[in-house]
């Protein structure tokens, strides 16, 4: 009966990608050290494997580089797998195909209906609440476009979320409190 | 070779309860009805099963009552199994054995610190912000023993966090909004 040949289960590594590599797509080299076999016995050689990301691609994504892993006679070598990891972001949220960014504003700027500066991941900045509306604790703004590209149609983008933590006063004093009690309606 | 009476998977049933019900305890009666066998053949009975619910009981309880299932010759009757499902309330949210309950205030009584009055599942009311703090759209307030019983020792209790929904106004007249800009803090 014809024996298959083994092969041990595939190694994986994470890659991480920040979200400004999945934004424009990139290239990871990444280094593996292995066990080779030649004419006088095993030896240890370091490869560079070529990981294309392209734009928009997704965490747990997985490229397999097929027979990679360490060398040994009557065995195939093992598959290498990289899994897409997001890495963190200072300052956005993957979620799905759209950036979540929350703006820290002033109860002032809140209630007067500010306009507010947004970083985006392209690196420009864009002002939001151009009509100076009140803003809510639960207010969200969508800006269109502004997100990562869908991985099978790069040239269209999800949306950039910009929801804002309003940051209320410690304390007040109790004269400003008695005038804000009389301003704000009940 | 001896052989085990067939007997079909366990009937699963969702048994609803309200927090005030796993709060408390409670007795429910369910009424089933069964194929049963007779001198004369197969009939139908109606049956009721009581389940105690004891205090603090989880979602997923399951209990079980053996073999009352259909009954048929040669056969073992099914189990009929119960699991505890939690009815939604209209104000609180149950997480663990403690529960969550949402306080709808002004921006005015955020800011100026007002007491809150706070329902609890027992019946009773609360004041809760005795110091008239101000109140953030992230604060919480977590009143000790006023969520649900510990399930294994029914005289501990869980808490009750109150969190605030800050209900900010639509809109301001300009005039209104150049006074808060000059009072309110940067």
């Amino acid at each position: 009966p014809s024996r298959k040949r083994q092969q041990d289960p595939p190694i994986e590594h994470d890659l991480f990608v920040s979200l400004e590599e999945v934004d424009k797509g990139c290239i990871k080299k990444m280094k593996i050290s292995r066990m080779a076999t030649g004419s006088n016995g095993p030896y240890k050689e370091e490869k560079v494997l070529r990981i294309t990301v392209k734009p928009g691609w997704k965490a747990g994504t997985k490229i397999t580089f097929p027979q990679e892993g360490d060398s040994a006679p009557n065995k195939t070598p093992a598959d290498i797998v990289f899994i897409i990891r997001d890495k963190p972001h200072s300052l956005f949220k993957r979620e799905g195909i759209d950036l979540k960014y929350t703006a820290q504003i002033s109860l002032k700027q809140a209630l007067c209906g500010a306009l507010v500066s947004v970083p985006t991941l392209q690196g420009s900045r864009i002002q939001v609440n151009p009509n100076h509306e009140i803003i809510k604790p639960t207010t969200t703004r969508r800006i269109n476009g502004l997100g990562l590209p869908v991985p099978k149609e790069p040239s269209r983008r999800g949306d950039l979320i910009v929801s804002f933590d309003i940051k209320f006063p410690d304390t007040l004093a109790p004269s400003l409190q008695n005038q804000l009690s009389e301003l704000l309606p009940n």
